[in-house]
């Protein structure tokens, strides 16, 4: 008898999954439907602001696989329809077609929930008026580029200075807009980042025009003719053409919930290593899914494209089976931000004295090449490790080209729960076009070691 | 009473350990006396093809600290000056004023060797000739160079297809000369990569007109009124008005073994972790010493200046009362030749077979950065893993710009004897002008796992 897996949700979770189980059982023995609200499978919401910003001309780029070849692979993905309900003791969910809105129940055996994030809309006055653009899905990003280009607005503001709203300040610099931006926290990225590094992302961003103003927080928009005017805080109005909301996300676990499956603390869907939710043969990853932290031991939300795709492997080989697991993360993450790459992993001191962890920081500062070797830019490192065993608990990095991916050792290190000692004795690899003799990572680790 | 520590040798070991023993004791506590044959103190002799290709204009800029410099910091630098015995019994040294040919006896409480290494020369008819050149230390490069400012040779040939000789490859194809390259070994870089990767060497040495001539080995020189005009190999005579030698380097170690010093079967002096010699208070680090592959658990020789550097650190500790240790290497290395970034660590197919280890290895292709980014360049990844445990024991890297400096996540993984299933769990950050959302390291441990 052929078995039934159903996935809702069809971006990087969601269709890895699909894809993953469809490469391992044969059509007539297991059919594959997915059900996607949107018209876009598998896309790179990363990349947006890089479309807005026209360094990538065609947002079909960004679709790493459409409908149409998922359907080739044999998964029966439907577009324009929405899963309004799960119901998890017949085994059904019923499904809208948003074309006609008509709704029909659809059998499975197995279920995939991957319905992603949903962005934080501030609630205050005017939040609803036109111009006002979030950067969640692939439409949105078509939508913001779209008032670039038609409208020719002169001014933007954006709202958070998290990753994707810097990201989408460079963008707009770089189609000649005059940039605002707007934070509550003291420095950029201040939920990634310590402020001292921050404030080198801060710097970066000034040097190219973007007017930072932090630790203010939006009280309305302004409008005229239902079009966006204005961004007012309790210091300013801010005048805009155009505005765009980087406020984070939270984890579209609401229709999980009303099935009746275990939500955790955080808002997320709880699942075990196998990505198992509470219910048997129900599985879930990607942005709604809450993960363990590897350094804290405790459950987090981190919606990123990497640990989509890796736990939409994970459920493709489980739903179908095999037995493979999620390890959990520790907080990568990485960006580029005008001439900055900006890289961090683990906990920084801010989130380490939050966990109650006694650490030491050291930070350093030195160049991505040998100092004569032409291209030698400015990196700056930063390691904090607990003070109690030496362990390397966190890293943080902001530096010109070469820098950013660096953080990758340092995860690779926390990840393993080295010594700052042992870091800083790595054998990594030096030669004068692409490290300095003493690799930065491994000053940073030596100066890290230095202070327990 | 004053102690007397003398270093044997002024680049990166000795000077490093000089530099970190004067950090600890005070000069009335410790004198620290430093002799060096040549005139230069730490340098970058792996910035040598840098100079001649011009991308370095300036010498000294390849002088990480003058002697003077030194001498500033309470360190008594005696260039000009060679140890050409020591007296283990007696606690001297016999030193040599190169200037006058006056020998003196010099006492030490703590000595330290770091004689470094000398370059194997073929033993060939002509190999004395007018024109030929090592580039082992930076007066080796000051000649190369002033040989291409002043004779304008036309033609070079390089003998070895190692590191050195093909970044020379490459400095003098810059310089404008017609370059060829002979080796022994089947594809370039045969000590460092597997075959499969070396041709990808090869292709971008062949792509800037450097001509190889693999498997060949030199049979002679010949010359013209005193001066080099051709290299001679059983299949050909290539002209050449300059011929850089290339042919790798052994530990000189002739001084410890004639003090009584223990040499190990490499043929580099044997120390313990904290870098002691065979004889109590007698220090040795870098090119001149053997070190444990902590792979294969071999005692091997890997000149190299990060290791230098790392063991001068440790002996400066240990040679002033404290109690570091040098944890060994895992054969990390890399390089930039033309287009190319390249980079290893651990062990290659070869010598895993060698080493009598089974192994898997996946080879992937991929790009640095997102597809759709501007800027993608393709990378290679050679994954080598242990078949009886899934651990990783090698890796290989063959990649444009942003390629090389990964090798560092995998070193990391080797070091921390990872099993390639949980490498490629990694949690490694992704931003699409960094990287693809699975980076290439990741995608080559899940190919090497699944081989598993």
């Amino acid at each position: 008898m052929t078995e039934r897996l159903v996935v809702i949700g069809g971006d990087a979770a969601g269709m890895t999954a699909a894809s993953r189980a469809r490469r391992r059982r044969q059509p007539e023995d297991l059919e594959i439907v997915a059900f996607e609200r949107g018209p876009y499978t598998s896309y790179s919401a990363c990349g947006i602001p890089y479309f807005v910003g026209d360094l990538v001309s065609d947002i079909d780029e960004l679709v790493a696989r459409t409908p149409d070849e998922h359907r080739r692979n044999g998964i029966d993905v439907r577009t324009g329809h929405e899963v309004v309900a799960v119901d998890i003791d017949r085994r059904r969910v019923r499904v809208r077609d948003l074309s006609d809105g008509a709704d029909l129940d659809e059998p499975f055996d197995q279920l995939v929930v991957a319905t992603g994030a949903v962005p934080f809309r501030p609630d205050v006055p005017g939040i609803d008026t036109d111009g006002i653009f979030g950067v969640q899905t692939l439409a949105d990003g078509v939508a913001v580029r779209r008032a670039v280009d038609d409208r020719a607005p002169e001014r933007a503001v954006i709202v958070g200075g998290g990753y994707i709203g810097l990201e989408m300040a460079e963008a707009l610099v770089r189609r000649g807009l005059e940039v605002s931006l707007i934070d509550r926290t003291e420095q950029p990225m201040g939920m990634a980042l310590d402020a001292d590094m921050g404030a080198l992302v801060g710097r970066a961003l000034g040097a190219v025009g973007v007017t930072l103003h932090m630790g203010e927080r939006v009280e309305g928009f302004d409008a005229d003719d239902g079009r966006v005017r204005a961004v007012r805080t309790p210091r300013r109005t801010l005048p805009a053409d155009l505005v765009v909301l980087g406020t984070g996300v939270r984890p579209d676990s609401r229709l999980a919930g009303e099935s009746g499956i275990a939500i955790g603390e955080t808002g997320g869907i709880v699942t075990d290593a196998r990505m198992q939710t509470s219910v048997d043969g129900v599985w879930a990853a990607g942005d709604c899914v809450e993960t363990v932290d590897r350094v804290t031991g405790n459950r987090v939300l981190i919606p990123l494209g990497t640990h989509a795709n890796k736990q939409g492997r994970v459920v493709g080989i489980n739903a179908t089976g095999g037995d493979v697991r999620f390890p959990g993360v520790i907080g990568t993450a990485a960006s580029k931000i005008c001439a900055y790459e900006v890289a961090r992993s683990g906990l920084t001191e801010g989130q380490a004295a939050q966990a109650g962890i006694g650490v030491v920081a050291a930070t350093i500062q030195a160049t991505t090449r040998a100092g004569y070797y032409p291209g030698a830019e400015p990196i700056t490192v930063k390691i904090v490790a607990e003070r109690a065993n030496g362990r390397i608990v966190g890293a943080q990095i902001v530096g010109e080209e070469g820098a950013g991916k660096r953080i990758d050792v340092l995860a690779t290190a926390i990840w393993n729960r080295m010594h700052v000692d042992e870091v800083a004795s790595l054998d990594l690899s030096y030669a004068p076009p692409v490290a300095p003799v003493w690799d930065p990572v491994l000053v940073a680790a030596r100066k890290a070691a230095d202070l327990l």
